[in-house]
């Protein structure tokens, strides 16, 4: 695994969660980076999400650093949460010899419960003396900023773009309150191309509607979502490579996206694949609508239906509950030409029912990756709609949804746990 | 229980369902009756949906029968499932001597089954030779509209209206695919008020905010929804009566509505109450909102929440997903002045936390009913805000809606139950 160059990386347990587990981390950019971040569309946003917005607004996209924590949200804490946001900051700029604005802070874990300034002021002094470019200091990194999830998520690969080999760094996590839509749940993706932070932001715009923004384990929007592309000045000195990287019409920063979007659809599949109590993971499909947007939202409707996720979890083929789902989500479509495929079976053509094996369906059910296709009659089908789905530019009617399925432990894990 | 006179009623296991159940019912008005009804906003409509609103039309209101089938939905069904339903009004007239434009048609139960037309036409035939006026027929009908239900849902009362003794008589079915927004459930009411179609509309209108419309179990609208009122002739002689009742600024056009809300309310509620898998009933009500429309939104949201719902089960007083559901329901709103209360407990004041009994909250949320009342600070405060949130008028910027926990038993009955 290649890690982008230009970034080190720091996670200790500084005493936020129980039981001396990695809570805190730091991601490092000793050159600087210029960057660009989505963030929660909640009324009820987070006080280091509310002072990172700020932050990236007043430094034009410079930055140098992002603090993590987990366990505690710092999100409905009052005044004593946003003081203790910005003396983050402080204490981070002071302790790298930065400036605060180049800081970003993100927050998961439990809302409403006042975070120890004491923990955060001695994590913060810890975290930037035991910074490190090492693989397992990135992986470190990946594990504490989990909370309810089980697996630790990240990923790396290097590209060759423009003559030159450029890495990609990516860690997300998420398991439940999970509904990005116009921003996301953590994710970070770093890399040592050699971009603007302009540029950082169209990479950003353009990979979310089929990867962060395509993605839902409950529906339920978090406070604190944040995704941040970070890039470093490793290759800064390479002004041709930039240029072309720059430039949103050559070939070199169309591959710079499909790099970025590859990373983040990994980033985000991989927390619908460990959403609370998942079994699975289900795509939900929609093509032939009048617009992607359109497709979309039916898509999301599905994705969240209670009565579809649970029969995912029990295995059954009930295209009926889809039909239904669709039926509600908002959207004018004629319901005489809608089709449903579970897993390729067909199910439902022309709004009634097809004959299909029961048993094939059931197999095809239990696998741990499920794909339901609705097909709408509102624009001529083309070969790849389905493919296009999760891709950069779906085809025009066409959206994809990633989520999991509903099972005991999702409410088990709801019903003990305050989070 | 006095029923309201003018009915008769019969139900039968028509051997739609599986074991003998009662699944076929006939609710009849000897002569005739004036009615207005709501059907399901979804784009997938069922068939005996799609023929009713046709009747409703081309009637102006009169209407005579309404037959009722459970154990099979007849949606996504096709041009048969249309011609069924086109022939059961057929043999429904045939069979009772009145216009195929007087019937309306309910079916609720599995999708995309073709029903038998056999079992309906036998049915038809054995339903209205076997029509009765008696209060076991009346509670026999609200038991063969059940399906995943585990408790029959009807209420009969009477009210001194006008110098007149009215009566009012309902019936509603519903547990899961329950979110009725802008139409509803199954749901019934007969009365003897002498009233015009016009009356009765208006009265459906008014009724639904605080009832029909301010319920979900789990937030799917069903495609089969189907709320209806209506008025016998018993006592049209009555013409003092009819054009006091008839004219909207008279105080007995009031008590009229309000007795209608009354038995809506505990229609809606009684759903709620036995919502699938439901161990409580939980009503979320939003205060001091801009509007009521605001304050609806956001306590959807809420109410339909799987890390709420998860959370009532567990009698966890976590009022960060309420925040946190609250901020993402689309609605601008100052989450510094958010309040939260619990069972009349206060967790979250001016947007954090405030100490109250982890004791006290979970012996209050271990009750059967719990209700969440979320306080917003867009409009000044009335002391009745709270109280008249389910009430035929809700003071503006108020709203409640009415749904139940997220217990295992709802991932059990809906994993592995193809409805």
């Amino acid at each position: 695994m290649q890690l982008a160059p230009g970034f080190s990386y720091a996670a200790i347990p500084a005493g936020i969660k129980a039981g001396d587990k990695l809570d805190m981390a730091l991601i490092y950019a000793p050159q600087g980076a210029y960057g660009a971040a989505a963030f929660t569309t909640s009324q009820v946003k987070a006080a280091p999400v509310l002072l990172s917005q700020k932050h990236l607004e007043l430094s034009g996209g410079n930055l140098s650093a992002i603090l993590v924590n987990s366990g505690n949200a710092n999100a409905c804490t009052g005044a004593a949460g946003e003081e203790l946001a910005r003396n983050s900051a402080r204490w981070l700029s002071d302790a790298l010899g930065i400036a605060p604005v180049e800081t970003l802070i993100a927050s998961t874990g439990v809302i409403g419960v006042p975070l120890n300034p004491k923990l955060i002021e001695a994590g913060i002094a810890r975290l930037s003396s035991s910074l490190s470019t090492s693989e397992e200091a990135f992986a470190a990194v990946s594990e504490a900023i989990m909370t309810t999830d089980i697996v630790a998520k990240r990923k790396s690969f290097s590209r060759e773009i423009g003559g030159s080999t450029l890495s990609f760094s990516g860690i997300s996590k998420g398991s439940g309150m999970i509904s990005p839509r116009m921003a996301t749940f953590l994710g970070f993706i770093m890399t040592d191309a050699p971009i603007s932070s302009a540029t950082a932001k169209i990479a950003l715009d353009a990979i979310g509607f089929s990867s962060f923004n395509a993605l839902t384990v409950d529906g339920d929007t978090s406070t604190n979502d944040t995704f941040v592309i970070m890039a470093s000045k490793e290759q800064a000195h390479n002004t041709e490579l930039a240029a072309k990287l720059n430039d949103p019409s050559s070939s070199e920063h169309k591959a710079l996206l499909e790099a970025f979007y590859e990373l983040a659809l990994y980033l985000s599949e991989a927390v619908a694949r460990d959403g609370e109590g998942a079994t699975k993971l289900l795509r939900v499909v929609v093509t032939g609508a009048a617009n992607s947007d359109d497709a979309k939202k039916i898509a999301f409707t599905i994705a969240e239906s209670p009565l579809v996720k649970t029969a995912i979890f029990g295995a059954d083929a009930n295209w009926g509950r889809v039909a239904a789902a669709a039926g509600r989500a908002g959207v004018d479509f004629d319901s005489s030409k809608l089709g449903v495929e579970f897993a390729s079976i067909l199910t439902c053509h022309n709004g009634q029912a097809v004959a299909f094996s029961e048993e094939e369906a059931l197999l095809a059910l239990s696998q741990d990756e499920v794909d339901i296709h609705v097909i709408l009659g509102e624009r001529e089908a083309k070969p790849d709609d389905f493919a296009s789905a999760f891709s950069l530019r779906p085809n025009e009617g066409v959206a994809g949804v990633m989520t999991c399925d509903f099972s005991y432990d999702y409410v088990r894990i709801n019903g003990e746990y305050r989070s």
